[in-house]
């Protein structure tokens, strides 16, 4: 057993504190990982403070975690000490049904996959995130973090990475493709880099014109601001693929209107509210209005191996672990360039 | 020029009576076709009617289009005189642009497909469909009618055929994949035919029992009611794909539930009102709703060559052309089993 410091949640909508938490003594083919980074997500808010339904308290957040293997399990065989690893979103599934076994482990059908934190394992125990010193997970729930990646830019791409990387791959998005991402923000930022990145002709949609600057810089061919009519005129017909990372409801029928024929409107970010759509915006043109969540396993390495092989992480501001309920509303704000990393090591101080 | 006997709408709303119409002489890639049945296709009525915007009288309705040819232009080589033929929903596009190079002249993206009625070709004709003795249509917007398939259970196979056939064959149904059609009217009742011969298991969903022994015989594997809050418990998580016909408003949550992790709803029908749906029910397990509208002229006669290989048509009522009005009424009352398809050889009495 690991005793961990760690940022937790005493209760619902309470400020996260300094406290500790145990981590299990390994198990065969458990790693003991020594987290360096965290990386906040806006669901980590969502979930401490209840907006997505009850949860668990004491909470430990954080599912952005990289950091370096300390110990490892005797039957261990993917990992050693010393290697740099990160972990996602969950840390576990049935590894037996369909979709597990297609490395869709996000979706497992037999009692789901295992959350990083507020979650239960199989056998009744609680999961508590990578806000903390140490964790202790499962190798095959475990990824490498490349050579040449930082552990800190490397960090928001267990979840934001992953989660924008998913649907620009499995809609293809590469060369002689136009792609839109709309929302430059946590997820935003890195899927304008990954479509540059795979080739595609990438247009950056935001509401304002604010973010253009940044966008062009990221590697978007194109900028508009959604807040003006006249882009959905400008750009009808446009697209074969969008991906769009908001989480507020939006105009449905004014986003399919910018797809080619066969285009595809994926969303990763999903309100509360019910949306509305005609579907005849659908019927014209056959096209797809399509949802993504994170990405398994084997995705998410290759995610990792793909940023770092072109030289990216994300954009970050390194924070210490006495700024994280600061950080949590400037995240409801909008107001970061694109994601908060805790410095683990400010934990110990 | 060729007079043709047809039925047309004098105006909105009036009942369709006897009249005559011009045929244009062939142009050189022209063929005259004799028609010898037309199916009635609910658009005809909701055209007819102005349920879809203002339509320009008199209009003759039609574009499930079976015949014979008597009259080719001087460079026709597709088609010679005695050749059995079809027409569907389209007799034009503007054959250069990449929807029509692709083969999706249903999405022509350059002035956009001319439809077999109530539209006008591109030089200002205005079209006149199929409720008619005669029409002369440019080649390459002719289908075959292979033999073995016969004129009258092929009509409806232009329109509707090609509906339910597209999206099946499009989103792969097939052996080893658990299909839904939603709705056992004019096409549902052909989707379950065409899914069953694919090889795919085939469950049928309508909103009461009665057309279960219908189901069956045309090739269901199962069949629920949709009127049972029970069958979305029961098939939850079941199909790969789900097809509604459906053109009312439905509960799209409820039906995206039905469909297995990477699963698609595609809607070959479109309500006027917009619908409502949970952008989660889509994000887990990556699902998509999609539409689908008919298929391009390459897709219409590879359905034909299926249905006859596979040896069938549409169920069908063969009516005199005095009982179009009659029928109309039925159609809005989804009291036909399961197309309506007109003699057009009783024009002529």
């Amino acid at each position: 057993m690991t005793i961990a410091i760690a940022y937790a949640a005493p209760s619902a909508k309470a400020p996260l504190e300094h406290t500790t938490i145990e981590r299990r003594a390994l198990r065969e083919r458990d790693v003991l990982i020594e987290i360096a980074y965290a990386g906040i997500c806006h669901s980590d808010i969502h979930t401490v403070r209840e907006e997505w339904g009850q949860a668990a308290f004491p909470l430990v957040p954080g599912h952005e975690i990289a950091g370096v293997v300390t110990e490892v399990g005797p039957d261990v065989t993917k990992y050693a000490v010393g290697d740099r690893v990160g972990v996602g979103c969950f840390i576990d599934s049935c590894r037996k049904c369909e979709q597990c076994l297609a490395g869709l482990e996000q979706f497992c059908t037999d009692g789901g996959m295992t959350s990083t934190y507020n979650d239960k394992y199989r056998d009744g125990e609680v999961t508590q995130g990578g806000y903390s010193t140490h964790i202790v997970v499962d190798e095959n729930y475990v990824l490498r973090i490349p050579d040449g990646l930082s552990l800190d830019v490397a960090a928001p791409l267990l979840c934001a990475g992953i989660t924008i990387y998913s649907p620009l791959t499995h809609w293809n998005a590469g060369p002689g493709k136009k792609v839109a991402i709309v929302g430059v923000g946590g997820l935003g930022h890195l899927g304008i880099k990954i479509a540059h990145a795979k080739g595609a002709e990438v247009t950056a949609l935001s509401q304002s014109m604010r973010k253009k600057e940044d966008s062009l810089r990221l590697g978007a061919d194109h900028y508009y601001a959604t807040g003006d009519p006249e882009t959905f005129t400008k750009l009808a017909g446009t697209f074969d693929l969008i991906v769009s990372t908001v989480s507020a409801v939006v105009d449905l029928d004014a986003y399919l209107s910018l797809l080619k024929p066969d285009g595809v409107l994926a969303n990763v970010g999903a309100p509360e509210d019910s949306s509305t759509l005609h579907l005849f915006s659908l019927v014209m043109g056959r096209k797809t209005l399509a949802g993504s969540l994170i990405g398994g396993i084997k995705e998410t390495q290759e995610m990792l191996d793909f940023c770092a092989e072109h030289g990216f992480g994300a954009d970050i501001e390194v924070i210490r672990a006495d700024r994280i309920n600061e950080a949590y509303d400037r995240v409801v704000a909008s107001d970061v360039r694109y994601r908060f990393v805790i410095d683990i090591a400010s934990l110990r101080d």
